[in-house]
């Protein structure tokens, strides 16, 4: 089964405004097997509405419309959809009687523009609505539902779930869609693309098919996996085989195969060594440790951090020697590598990291551009240090190289 | 001028994502008078896209694609696009050479599968990329104007700007609308709009009318202004007359009338003043400290941070007395201070801040419940200290400590 969903209502097509409905709609969709191939968001507006219903019938099993439902006139969804399936508006008593009972609860009466409210496209539907005044209505054309939601999500969710379970759930079939994130780190897009790809390219024929999606962002890819299958199990099973094989090929690059982060990787295996870790930072400033507080619990295994923006901070906090500054500068592996070494022995900590970079937009050399990020991990008997060139805004920078400082970690504790 | 917006990506259509680049290209199409009409989102699937684009042809006057413009196979933006204008695809070589030069800046090889970004539908006028690999592209075709545009908003923005500048403003016919955010602390919104509603409530109907929108994230309240006027100049006065009178109501409370983050205001104090600032984190992690070194430049006056997860840190580091730790707990004014004087002493700053609390999820007892956090800011001969009780999950819980402790440092600057 496949579904659209249409978000009315003008204040959505303001910047400061994003339709979040959907987000519900499409999960509860997704359990029963039914896909979201299309959204959209349109004003109150009876042509635009009317035209995304015309091009749905037919071509969708479900088209969800949510707002313009009010009594104002500006809520049109009513009106635009009659017109679009060529059918009268008729009040419905019934409803009239409904709306005026609610308000009567109140102590009120009901306004007159209320009436709006009981319109209803001759045949349709109605769907009752606990939590306001606005009734829902489904209607069939040509093998497709339409189904009319009330806009706040308060009134629009029990609504959604009794449409679920009366009409598109027995329809379904039984499919259900689930879904699993595998997250990769140190791959550029195209080389995780070029060696994922004669792996996922075959699963989309395979007996419970899967579909991947890559999803680059700075310093991440991630591979969303999306299976159709009979049961939930079904669908479970077969993405836990696939994560294998994507693991199996991208190896040790692969940071988790259930969507968990990088830092709640790093500190799962912190917490399984027995290792605290001390950090100190200079051009991230902060984030790397802020990242890896972010997990609940990280105080387990979080010891402290310096961050020394200050040369005269890394020689005394972290005894790291000014001759070594003077000699490799600031920005340079041995420096990295005296700050981890520093803060591990200041905190007493397994493992320490040292972080020293250029994050711009000031501060670059020809020799060391801004972007320039040295790190370094040491722990007991090892040491493990790269310099890194990062491309983007300040901001960038710092994400990527914290990043980039958490899989080195990441890495060590691995033992790859 | 009329706009759709039409957002392409597989992970748009599932319950984790929302399109969010809309929002930006909305505020900028919205500055040269273009309505926004309609927005869309599909996945990675040529035929709906193309479905999208015959659609817009002839009806509206700006279409702005995003995302789907990568370089591996379900990226099909470029396909789609020229199968509705029915233009065949040619590879450009100039741009295959522009995307093995940015590979090579960063010493490696390009990927043979990066060509595909290289393709262009014949015609069309490519967009450079200066972040990036894939080239953006624009093609007219009946009084519609294409601009197809990659995904990421570091890459998409500045070619936006590019487009709107030379090709759209021009043909915007005059009218403007512009904006100004005004940005407050301290207070609720509630509060905030008790105060500003009787002055904003008369804008709607002056010489160059302004609209205000208030949009509260926790912690902080931004007012928005739009006015329309026939020139940017007329629009500006009439913006910054405004600002003053909500200035005039809301005081001090106001961070900024320009847009300028907390931060950025922060440092501007700081630099003003010739100060230099130490900071000692727990609860937030170091996260305080990433968002003071955020700012460009902000090595003139951030000296370095604890970050002091174990009470151990606390201690050695700062000199706060395990005594008092005892006594008062780890969360607590005295130990705040205790974190900020040490910090500042050890650092030999102007300044001290020092920060505990609780993030969550455990910790909390009912005496000091999740979310309470200790803040004090410690500067010659001045001592600024409060507790407070935020709401939400750590990471909210964190986020409205660091605006807590950077609206106290402002404060403290300010003298009020």
């Amino acid at each position: 089964m496949r579904a659209r969903i249409v978000a009315v209502g003008s204040e959505l097509l303001t910047p400061f405004h994003v339709d979040t409905n959907s987000l519900a709609i499409t999960e509860r969709l997704n359990d029963i097997g039914c896909q979201v191939v299309g959204k959209a968001v349109v004003g109150d507006d009876v042509v635009e509405i009317r035209r995304l219903v015309e091009a749905a019938i037919g071509a969708v099993e479900v088209l969800v419309v949510t707002g313009g439902l009010g009594p104002t006139e500006d809520d049109v969804t009513r009106e635009a959809v009659a017109h679009a399936l060529g059918l009268p508006l008729e009040i419905e008593e019934a409803i009239v009687d409904r709306i005026r009972r609610r308000f009567a609860m109140r102590g009120l009466a009901m306004p007159e523009i209320n009436r709006r409210q009981a319109m209803v496209p001759r045949g349709a539907y109605v769907l009752e609505n606990a939590n306001g005044t606005a009734p829902g209505l489904c209607v069939e054309r040509e093998g497709t539902l339409m189904v009319l939601l009330p806009g706040p999500p308060r009134e629009m969710t029990p609504m959604l779930e009794a449409v679920i379970r009366d009409r598109l759930a027995p329809a379904s079939g039984g499919m259900t869609l689930a879904r699993r994130v595998v997250k990769v780190a140190g791959m550029t897009e195209s080389d995780v693309d070029t060696v994922a790809q004669p792996v996922y390219g075959r699963w989309t024929s395979a007996g419970v098919p899967i579909e991947t999606t890559i999803l680059a962002t700075l310093g991440q890819i991630e591979l969303h996996l999306t299976a159709r299958a009979a049961d939930r199990a079904e669908a479970d099973r077969a993405l836990g085989t696939a994560a294998s094989e994507l693991q199996a090929v991208l190896g040790h690059a692969v940071i988790s195969v259930d969507g968990r982060s990088l830092e709640a990787v790093v500190g799962d295996l912190l917490r399984a060594a027995f290792w605290r870790v001390a950090v100190a930072e200079s051009c991230t400033g902060g984030l790397l440790t802020s990242r890896l507080t972010d997990v609940p619990g990280s105080s387990d295994y979080v010891d402290r951090a310096a961050v020394c923006y200050s040369n005269r901070a890394k020689t005394a906090w972290l005894g790291v020697p000014s001759t070594l500054i003077a000699e490799h500068g600031a920005v340079s592996e041995a420096v990295a590598r005296a700050m981890a070494e520093g803060v591990r022995a200041e905190a007493g900590t397994e493992v320490g990291i040292g972080v020293t970079g250029i994050a711009g937009p000031g501060g670059g050399s020809a020799e060391k551009p801004v972007g320039t990020v040295a790190i370094a991990v040491v722990s007991d008997g090892e040491t493990r240090v790269r310099t890194c060139r990062f491309v983007g805004a300040r901001e960038q920078v710092k994400d990527q190289a914290v990043r980039a400082a958490l899989n080195l970690l990441r890495r060590m504790l691995l033992g790859v």
